[in-house]
């Protein structure tokens, strides 16, 4: 790539700001990274994560039980029992929802539940919340619980997972007690926070979102597919549990309540790269990146 | 597509809530466009609109010269010396921009400039600016410019237009003065808001923003292509004044300094369908759709 080309991210030499009180002052994310100690990270449990095979490649998902335990469970049933080998994507709208699930509706569910009572929130006493100081359009108080963007009223109110790019959640009906699991769908743009409380979260997407985002959008109302062979074909849904260890992704990500992380996000809020001009002072929460690495093993 | 299948999206049926002091209570989107005059619309103009055309369709772009006066001129100018023509999408990076230019940086700029001072952000007064009331996590005002996205930071200080999904900028090196418009960018993901008053922004894409959401990710640094072939080259980029009027793609947006614009926001501020639950009660300015629609001839 020519290197005349005018680039809009950032450069490789940081530009030392005019610096708050952070130990993070004058880095850049690259720098956090780079000083990231093993302790800053932890392997995704195989038990809470997902893989989604397509033709095209892996997408894995880490699962968020802690918010959605019910539907998680019905979801490891539905994984086992192969529920989701031969479905389809069937829906992919722009700037909002990428959809997946039965077509037609005539696949047995084996032991798992047709559907289940909602998982909208939850008591947010008992998560472990890293607070986000910055002001939100929506929520009294937004964050992270354990690598999953969320909210929160207060820490004696309620808690939910929110709508950030690659998040995911349960399809349903208009009866909230429609959903089981078996219809999923990710978030694949601006983050849809309306449907913030309405829908049953389950976790998010930590590697191979682009093999959903690309998806050709359907022209059928709300981006649902209108010909079958327009759909791209799910070869199969395991739990990483299930997997033989030497053909599991090996993912690790950041942890979330550490001082690493408060750096991070810190070198996203006021970025130091030489490149940005004004820094932007504050950040949404669905703008801060969470790492995933590969583990060494 | 069975009608069993689970939905996320809103249901035909409107439930009424109990109701803030708005013409809008109760409404939904599509109640608020159906009711919507004539006189809520406004054509595109020819002069600040762009083609970008494809291999797979077109992309309309409409263009802001009250914020990127010398920008837009410069890329009028371009476009009439034919200069996009052949050149490539040379960048597509997941949930983050996807960026097109001259991959060579070898074409002759003809009689435009090769760069320009930066148009960051201008005085708000002389603005027709529409203020959302609700809270924004990056600016102290936000609301619309005639049918863009912007923020400010009071009527009297400056304004700009904010990085929403599909808003289009201007790549630059480190030096602000490197910009000239040969080499644009559109938002694909969540609001990149941290390159607000980084970059000059000259407008939106109104039509076609799934041909380039859906590129393939480039897999260099910042999601440039490696390979050539990668890349999708550009047929064309015209003005649609340049165009012969029996080939241009005659679209409509809605007015954003209306009273049923108005109504149209507080309609997704609170969504009317009966799927939703729990209305949001605020809203993001990126989350306002801004209607476009086939001009009735």
């Amino acid at each position: 790539m020519s290197k005349s080309l005018r680039m809009i991210a950032f450069a490789a030499v940081p530009l030392l700001l005019a610096a708050a009180n952070s130990s993070a002052a004058g880095k850049s994310m690259a720098d956090v990274l780079a000083a990231s100690k093993p302790s800053d990270w932890r392997p995704l449990d195989p038990q809470n994560t997902m893989y989604m095979d397509l033709p095209t490649g892996r997408v894995v998902i880490e699962l968020a039980p802690q918010f959605a335990p019910n539907h998680i469970a019905n979801i490891r049933t539905l994984a086992r029992g192969k529920y989701f080998d031969g479905l389809a994507i069937v829906r992919s709208q722009e700037n909002y929802v990428v959809q997946w699930g039965d077509p037609d509706a005539k696949k047995s569910f084996g032991e798992a539940k047709k559907s289940l009572a909602p998982e909208f929130t939850r008591p947010a006493a008992g998560l472990k919340f890293t607070v986000l100081p910055d002001p939100d359009t929506y929520a009294a108080q937004t964050g992270f619980v354990e690598g999953f963007p969320a909210a929160r009223e207060s820490a004696q109110g309620s808690a939910w997972m929110v709508h950030c790019y690659g998040m995911v959640g349960v399809g349903r009906d208009n009866d909230v007690n429609t959903g089981s699991g078996a219809e999923l769908y990710v978030v694949n743009g601006h983050a849809a926070r309306l449907l913030d409380r309405n829908v049953t979260m389950v976790g998010r997407v930590v590697q191979g979102m682009e093999l959903l985002s690309t998806t050709p959008r359907g022209h059928g109302a709300m981006g649902f597919y209108e010909k079958p062979e327009e759909r791209t074909p799910i070869t199969q849904i395991r739990m990483a549990a299930d997997v033989p260890e030497a053909e599991r992704a090996n993912l690790e990500v950041m942890r979330t309540d550490t001082q690493t992380f408060t750096d991070l996000i810190e070198s996203r809020r006021n970025r130091r790269e030489e490149w940005y001009k004004v820094p932007a002072g504050r950040i949404d929460v669905c703008n801060v990146p969470l790492p995933v690495r590969k583990a060494k093993t």
